[in-house]
């Protein structure tokens, strides 16, 4: 394995994370807030860490999957490290396993959160808390490769692994370009959302910070009562925003290019929408006689079935309170997820579009048993490889869901807290149900079930594969057996 | 399709079910019971209907998976049907929703009651009760493959829709030779518990029962609480009664040839009793504590795993009382199920060892990109079909599993309920958590409600696809046709 570029992209991302660091200073600055100053040492140590590591440019520039596996969950579990050491240092999370629960609940855009009183915090923590969503969302390493020129065509294995979704295809024909078109749509869709927000005469702090918050599909509110305290209208920018950010971002791309008919035609979009129809029907009708009015009930329904199927974890009301049949369906829509290709997390509902129309395709194949089928989306048919990937990626997202349920179940919480817990993280939304409802949070937990969830956080937001891989034997091998051959070349060249 | 083989068969089925309700009229003249004479006419009736409907035998004796499925979905349904009657008419179980729902159970070896005293029951229905269990452990449709002659190797289609696991392969080169084998194992077994249950000193009835409830992987009682009330030796017998009963038959036919290498070879068994193993170890740690001794937290611990990993669901302790993480490896156990081939329900450990191999496979993949691994089993590759119908199947488990879940939520239990309710059900063992827990029953559902479980106890029981396959439209439209066009044939024959 080419272990010299892991090291190089790596340093990279630190070096990144430094720049990111000062932004918060400069909140504080505003704000006049002496909690700033403790991002300064942090954001100097990732910066001279990533000098160091990148120094040396690498020998070999070859890059395969493999590592872009690798790459990408080293960065994830770097920049959560660096990211989570300014809350330690200012003392407003004190606990390290705390701090480093939000900074991972952050930058994957989960939103789980270990706070109380968030209110306490320092606006420069508020905003680097919500800023790790914006980043999170859609990606450090897309970012990289919107932004730094690296050789080869082969860094779409870096992208492939950060980015959610069955398949990622390249929109132009350069990565970098794609990368590039994927930060400017989101962006201008995050500005866009944070005007209309100021519109509504939202401040301009919060506005910002919901703003990173819905772009990224995070749920970090800024607020003891999340969203619940502002008014209709901007509940319900948040709410058009949230499902927004939902959609495959092909879609934005083929809209600003005029290919209009074609982004409305992608069936995955077309089943998302129908099923955040169809669940805020059933939660309206259910929730109507409980509201002050139909419209209260349109607002709340469509708000929480937003946030929960586009896996931010905003919320205007306790839904733990609401009836078993909404419960229900808001657990359904926390497995079904989002648009592949968008900042949110979940299954997606692409991979449940590619399964139902396996499952069809086997009940023909019972009828008529001599007829070949071919499953076909988008009026092309879906690869066999396609198929099965998404098999062995549900197969292997349950066995991670079993044993982490399995595991966290020794803190002796309630069933549906433990299973609601875990369904919140690896779907990276935020609130479950019970003990970790929408008006509670994840502090309760046990320093052991609180790395589970990290790691099921991480495991969400970089599909399985990436993370699950760091604990194959063969990689580490693998690592150090190159390490060596380099070694042993060198020792040659001498 | 084939509609008069299929009308043909289910005569045959009826007039099978005639015959066994003439035993439980024997118990009641053994117990001087009135309730017994009711048997009497719905025997009658059954036969009647039976000799109405084999009187013409089929033109056409070809027969595919497609009329398989159906003749066994029907079959089920028919013999639930006329098996409920007696319930009805003797007045023990006067709702006819309950007394289907209470057959079902039987007959899908499922186990769930909704009687809230069962000894309150006459002699002859307990039997009757108990004897469903036996009659659907093995199947109804491979008792009649092996005594009524049938022509044509196609039959195996019968026996592959009823049997349960991935793949069914024939014993013997004939399919009746094959069924008889299996019926002979499955009655010597059977016999051998009866015994050695009478040796402990449990009265004959009880014996005979349990003897019934255990062999069929059932689970209803004849005693309220089940089996706590016997001795520990009698609590042993069932345990591994339990076990062996869910162990592939495979290996059984494998040991009376000699060949014993093979049988202790199989890796779905070798899995299966690991799987046993670890989960009574967990349970045994968590609720050494609570219990009087070693031994009897041992007794506790083997007798609940071996009932749910088996699906029968007897029960010696009210297991809703444990810890948390008991009732994980409870509810986990529950989904596994037993072997392949056995006559327990659930996943199966065969469906859970191919995904598995999968899923290492594509880890190794991704490591090793060129690398073609063949997944294996039992030292011979997988078909790739094989794990495509492996796949499918588990997506298909998991809708129906969901839908089950949102419907039943309409009956306002807590979620723990609705979710180890239909889980009970679909994987055929009984006892559930919360409301549905060993101490309870599914008495206090909505009629709406217990169709949906009842659903869920055929469904799983068929392993999904024959029951299905009914509500595909297409398979209504085949069977009109059919008629049609024979009708149009003898017209113009005449």
């Amino acid at each position: 394995m080419n272990s010299s570029i892991i090291r190089f992209i790596l340093g990279n991302v630190l070096k990144t994370e430094a720049v990111l660091l000062l932004l918060p200073c400069l909140v504080a600055l505003i704000y006049a807030e002496p909690e700033g100053l403790w991002y300064l040492p942090v954001a100097a140590a990732c910066f001279l860490l990533g000098l160091l590591m990148t120094r040396r440019k690498p020998a070999n520039n070859v890059f395969y999957l493999k590592e872009g596996c690798i790459t990408t969950a080293l960065s994830w579990i770097f920049l959560s490290f660096f990211g989570c050491l300014p809350f330690c240092l200012t003392g407003e999370i004190p606990a390290f396993t705390d701090a480093l629960f939000e900074t991972i609940s952050g930058f994957t855009t989960t939103g789980a959160s270990i706070l109380n009183n968030v209110e306490a915090l320092s606006h420069c923590s508020l905003f680097w808390r919500s800023f790790t969503h914006w980043v999170g969302g859609m990606g450090v390493l897309v970012f990289l490769l919107a932004i730094v020129p690296m050789s080869g065509g082969s860094n779409i294995n870096l992208m492939r692994a950060e980015s959610p979704g069955p398949s990622v295809g390249k929109l132009v024909p350069k990565v970098r370009y794609t990368a590039r078109f994927l930060y400017m749509i989101y962006l201008g869709m995050t500005v866009t959302e944070i005007v209309l927000l100021l519109l509504g005469r939202m401040p301009l702090f919060d506005a910002i910070c919901t703003g990173f918050g819905t772009a990224g599909t995070g749920g970090f509110g800024i607020k003891n009562d999340s969203i619940a305290g502002y008014s209709p209208y901007l509940q319900w920018v948040v709410t058009i925003f949230m499902i927004l950010f939902g959609i495959n971002f092909n879609a934005y791309y083929l809209i600003i290019f005029g290919k209009i008919k074609r982004a409305l035609k992608i069936e995955e979009i077309r089943y998302y929408l129908l099923i955040i129809l169809v669940s805020v029907g059933i939660i309206f009708i259910n929730i109507l006689h409980t509201c002050a009015n139909a419209f209260n009930a349109l607002t709340q329904s469509a708000f929480q079935v937003a946030s929960i199927i586009t896996t931010t974890g905003f919320s205007t009301t306790d839904f733990n309170a609401w009836d078993t049949n909404c419960k229900v369906v808001l657990v359904m829509l926390m497995f079904v997820g989002a648009c592949a290709g968008s900042t949110g997390g979940g299954i997606k509902v692409s991979r449940f579009v590619i399964l139902f129309k396996t499952v069809r395709k086997e009940f023909a194949s019972y009828i008529h048993p001599k007829s070949i089928k071919i499953v076909q989306m988008d009026d092309k048919p879906i690869e066999h490889e396609v198929v099965r990937t998404v098999n062995v990626y549900i197969i292997t997202f349950i066995v991670l869901f079993v044993l982490s349920v399995f595991l966290i179940s020794f803190d002796g919480t309630d069933l549906i807290t433990g299973f609601t817990a875990v369904a919140a993280t690896i779907n990276n939304i935020g609130p479950g149900l019970e003990m970790v409802g929408p008006a509670e949070n994840f502090s309760f937990f046990s320093p052991f079930a609180k790395y589970v969830l990290m790691f099921d956080m991480l495991a969400g937001r970089l599909e399985l594969f990436p993370l699950l891989l760091l604990f194959h034997p063969s990689i580490w091998k693998d690592l150090f057996a190159y390490k060596k051959s380099m070694r042993s070349i060198k020792k040659l060249q001498s």
